[in-house]
């Protein structure tokens, strides 16, 4: 197979290309899926190749059908990919002229495969991002009615994996929630890295052409051209916004899940996820794994990969092309796969999962979550903060020395531990009424839950954001 | 040391730390740097709880003054540290309260470490950024005037490192210039994540205290507050942005840098570096290494090693606060010191490198460079570019078959060739004029590298950027 | 302070080194602390010299005693480093120089800063290692002693955080003791990688001496030498080896303190860590944070990107050495600090945690956590075990269902659902007695515990490991 | 197609899987390939249940003609994969079920997928090591071959990029060569890591049934059996083994390509790679690009992503097994394709490749390549080398600042610099006999040289390695 077809850049070459070199080098088996984007881009550069009479009008007629026409066999799984054509690009351009003859091989006038590369990669991004900031904005609508649906179920906020003090349930679910806003602004900003115009860089100098760049922006909705030709093909930092995107993003996702995945065992109990959400076991006839969880949790592993694979890959190159940079394209590919694989695993987690708010509230009753309240009581009444914090940690003590219910501490018992505690203290060991205490802008109480559920529908209903 | 003293914290708590809970725990010895910024927030909560009534105005001034005088103290490298004190913030706060009593025991009312440290980092970074973007402005217009000043000298361009086709030395310097207008994009987004105020999220869920965060807000000069403290206390993605735009940024270095290591090899001999710049041998007398440059590029790694170990780091941690998230700070220092100082070497280097214009122009007569202009003459006439690209390449294989000089091929050389040659067709071999054929936008032209320099300069100049 | 001294390879410069030059290049800071493997590669060198008769005995001497002075001067914390001078290896060589003239000039010769490097890390890193092994070794017995005392204590094993299968604790426990050999075996590996004396390569190409460098691995201890001079300079491998060494044993701690926190929990509650490991809150009076087990978690993070970091700088470096591998230093201290910390910690908590074992037992009652037992006492009477799966997956959903305690069925209930079951059936309900059903080698039977724990302890106590 | 059959674990759900549920964690689209290692370990799990009374010979012996018959089928492309089975095991099982009925309910017996997972990867994975292993024995053969071939030439030794002292070509060649046999000792501790019997730890707690891991330990050609049940399903150690040796290798090859760039470049030409593995230039037509070297260098980029993405899933998860791990295969796949492409790439590269003798030789005569000769000259006469380096940097500077050849320097000029100079000196300007001078043991003599080539020839020979 190896040098069994003449290559488009073959002129001066005696010898075949080595097969191991094709192995190597060829990348049509993972850039096949930028067909319709290469077609898009090569219609636009032959819509501007006419208009500024470097080709024919007919001829470009000739391109554009042609390449319809394969578009068409593409999608309907007909076409025939040749690997000694190396790419989408040599594939696509190699059967146009098959079927087209002469006006075919004036295509690439003006073009080099290097700033060719480039706008696929930027188009594919282009929606790429589209679609998974769909899904970014499904998963924050989804947390918001989820939000407001339990709006009235307190649960033990954590650190340290310790009880620390009563949240809302919908505080928690909204606290995802606003990071994955900043998942949708990151993602805006990729967006733009990715969204201008390369085509007409050439090789690395420009082109000898008085091509315009505008139309071909114009056309392919691009917010701009590229500045600097040796730039346009050396750069892949609109790939790097992305995978960094990717990378952040699974960072929360992991997150999420390993919630999901505590919640659901049946130490905390706090949630049930869905039968078809969860797997069972070859061997144990009672397992309900939270698989789907653990999947997206771990799969932030190669959206770390991805990223890091291509800034190694990257380093140290000098300009402007290089080959090494086709390394950008698969872990492109599969980040943005991966993502919004579990973007919609999330939502289907989220959707169908059912909450135990008695379980939750049981729990409140833990780790005295209540003792900033009391701290907080003391140093209302004058007594400084650090002062109060050590009345309460022996309030603390003395409970758990003496084996004593926290939460069911009379007005008496706290006096005797320190008269600064008034008959009213004992009203705030209550951890189901905590919430409405933390009034401050952002807190827990119901009122502030709401309006950050009121910000995050209008932020998603927002026309852009970034 | 560990328990000889007891910890702002300690209330319930029978046996002191463990020793090696105080060294694997302190982080004096790298957050001590925070200590303005540490300063500068808890004088804008004081001035909030005195304002909100929390604290009486009296408290207030006494605070404040006691922080004033601590600053003088840490400035002048008079105030002791102390690690069982663990953090600057305990140790700020510990030293407050010896020095004025007991209206510093108040001040950390409404306020929890968590917050406390997620305000600080910003602040800092905030800070950061600036000066790194100031740094990345200077160098931008250094390669602004260094591309005017050498707009007539023209060198090889690469792709795969192998002679491409002429540029302009300009476009090359520019090239890098405009990656750093990316850089420069990114860190505005990076500041613009940092730049929402944390504070008021008290541990987790907001405090019991009719605090003013937008009074705090307003004095620290950010641009809004964080919406849900569980998202505030938990959150990094401030400092991930940042890692990754200082990985970025290293990227771009290592590139520049790997070619500055090319240009001052004996082979390219492009530029030579100044001797400050350079280093000698221990055992080769007669070295001058580029050193500077080895040590920018190489230093990309660790800036990749900073940001995927705090992505490794935040993975699968639940909700909110975990004392894993410690860990946010030294690579963030470091990459900032790191990106700082790599760029003053950058400047450093390139205000000071010596351009070896003649080599340059010598080095363009390789490599047939100017082929693509041969190419390009018979498109326009006409000849279909895959045709015209398979003419020129046996005309390159035709030189270099026999020995000829391409470079000096007669127009009847190129005729015999191919009929297609017009008498015309030999000028276009001279690479020191092909940049002017490069007329498209973004190209190698002198106009286009001239109208480049106003773009940049007047990037540079906006009042913002991104 | 830039050029305020001529530098020792600074015959042929002009002009002396920038500021920013040395601020970027200085690595005195950091390499400071090599300075006892460094004279002891000097001792050895100069003894060399002196035997092969490059230097006179005399010489020779004269450079012992005055190293041996510095050495005592730098324990004393007297020495006064200059960062003009740059390194550990020039401030020593000055100082040698200054004090016993012009024998200290002579002791560079036949030897370059690269190998000498090369040595000094190599001969740090074996002491590293050696360090942590033993770390290792006394944790490995900790866990050993621990499931002994433990042996009888039966928890909830878990895959996929739900409860699976009743085990021993000890068996746990020994499931992180054999990750740890593993973690042994690895280190015993990077030795051997460091474990070849470098010294003699000269710059890159060998020296002009008739050195004996066999002499020298001797008096070094090393099992051989490097077998090519320019690998040997180019070569950072052994540095690799640890960093990943470090990070594999990173991703055991940050497993196993995954655990403690989780256990920890209230939810869990199965352990309770001891006060000396564990924080407050300077917010929460009631906080007890498993900070030390969450801080060894988080610092997988950075042993990571001390790994991927210096993998991206030696990423593409041409042979032989290049300044960029100055950057393998930070990382090699830091992930030898943190992992030799981290092991400490563990070895502070495992040693002072008290156990619940009631509660563990309790949680055995979980999730039908016998259910496999059952399938296969199934199977043992011939039902295949598909079909036995089936069949317990049954009767676990007919308990679910009818809110039925599992663990109290009768052997009648147990027929009803199939008649498989006799009547010996509902004995194997009892999670208590279940691991001594699992009698396979490497299982949780008391038997085959005991024996790993034997094992465990020969391995230990071995001469060597690897 | 989701719940489309029953699930072989769906004993107790009610309802199917999610759609997304089995897009997500359906794993058959890249395990499909353990086929050949799951069928094998299958029979030898076959024939230890009945050798131990389990299963019925007549059992054990459908359920091998069973598998044989599938393992056919998929040899043949004939076997039909259902994404519903999920993975490779699953669809294997359920198809013997399919064709032999009962017995293939029976296979399951004693096993869990967690088990037979851990047994397929390392089955795998051994293969693959070994052949790797092969492939590196081939190019450190043919590295040992061109250094004996091409023993005579001299070329420049570089450090930082700048000549530092004449070496021979086979000792460049040889320090790669030596590289790799740290590459094969890796490989041989990775596969050591792989080589131990998972199968029989159950799901984690070992089973229960008296079976004879020692047995299918034998028959499969493991040399242990591993220790402990828990570890065993969840260490994925040799996974990462594996991949840290791929990503160092990755390193190394990127390394010695980035040499062929270089050497390649027209301003190096020391090499010339052959037609079959350079590509040319869709738009430039004299282009013959090194895209196999670069493509190489660049991959080291994915191997590190493969590393660091299964440490950073890895991290932080509690025993046992979780589902996380299944992303232990793919990375794994990738790098052992990649690594074994990417070595028949440098192998096809390196052994077409042409040494252009005359222009390295011609390349010496640069940058003063001899200078340290001249300063060991002094040294060797007792002038301390501090001195001796500096005097011969004088004579540097004096040649540069007045245009005088260095190699040319008669012993006059040298003795007017200093006296120290005799009539012999100018003898070792000569650079093409100093690498003769360089003789300590590893150094670029010829004598030195061919001893290491003996060596390697012994060590590639040698039955095993590590």
């Amino acid at each position: 197979m190896a040098g069994g077809e003449k290559k488009l850049w073959g002129g001066r070459f005696e010898k075949p290309s080595a097969d191991i070199t094709e192995r190597l080098s060829a990348s049509i088996h993972f850039d096949a899926r930028l067909y319709r984007h290469d077609i898009r881009g090569s219609i636009a550069h032959a819509n501007m190749l006419a208009k500024t009479g470097i080709i024919s009008p007919a001829e470009r007629d000739a391109i554009v059908a042609g390449l319809r026409e394969i578009e068409r066999e593409i999608d309907a799984g007909t076409f025939r990919f040749e690997r000694s054509r190396e790419d989408i690009h040599m594939n696509i351009e190699a059967a146009l002229t098959e079927r087209i003859g002469e006006p075919g091989r004036k295509l690439h006038t003006a073009r080099s495969r290097n700033d060719q590369v480039a706008l696929d990669t930027r188009l594919y991004l282009r929606d790429a991002i589209d679609e998974i900031d769909a899904r970014l904005a499904r998963l924050i609508t989804l947390l918001s009615d989820l939000a407001e649906r339990h709006i009235d179920i307190v649960m033990p906020g954590y650190t340290h994996l310790q009880v620390a003090q009563p949240v809302r349930f919908s505080q928690h679910l909204l606290a995802h929630a606003w990071a994955l806003t900043r998942d949708r602004r990151r993602l805006a900003f990729a967006r733009e890295s990715a969204n201008e115009l390369p085509l007409g860089a050439g090789a690395l100098a420009g082109v000898n052409y008085p091509t315009d760049r505008e139309m071909v922006r114009d056309e392919l909705g691009f917010a701009g051209i590229t500045p600097n030709s040796m730039d346009t093909v050396s750069d892949r930092d609109f790939a790097l916004d992305f995978l960094y995107c990717a990378a952040a993003l699974g960072m929360h996702l992991s997150r999420f899940c390993e919630e999901l995945v505590l919640w659901s065992s049946a130490e905390f109990n706090f949630v049930r996820l869905a039968d078809g959400v969860t797997t069972g076991s070859s061997i144990m006839p009672q397992k309900r794994n939270p698989d789907l969880a653990e999947l997206i949790r771990g799969k932030s592993g190669r959206l770390y990969g991805n990223l890091i694979g291509l800034l190694a890959t990257l380093k140290g190159l000098p300009l402007a092309y290089n080959r090494d940079m086709q390394e950008d394209k698969e872990p492109l590919f599969d980040s943005a796969d991966t993502v919004t694989l579990a973007l919609e695993g999330m939502i289907e987690m989220l959707a169908t999962m059912t909450v135990n708010a008695d379980v939750m509230r049981a729990a409140l009753y833990r780790n005295f979550s209540t003792a900033t309240d009391l701290a907080d009581y003391l140093a209302k009444k004058g007594v400084p903060f650090r002062e109060a914090h050590e009345i309460t940690g022996r309030v603390v003590a003395h409970c758990e020395k003496n084996g004593i219910d926290f939460f069911a501490l009379s007005a008496d018992a706290l006096a005797k531990i320190s008269p600064a505690f008034g008959p009213d203290a004992a009203a705030l060991l209550s951890p189901e009424t905590s919430p409405e205490r933390k009034v401050s802008a952002g807190g827990t109480a119901r009122e502030s839950v709401l309006r950050q559920i009121t910000a995050l529908r209008r932020l998603v209903d927002a026309p852009t954001h970034g």
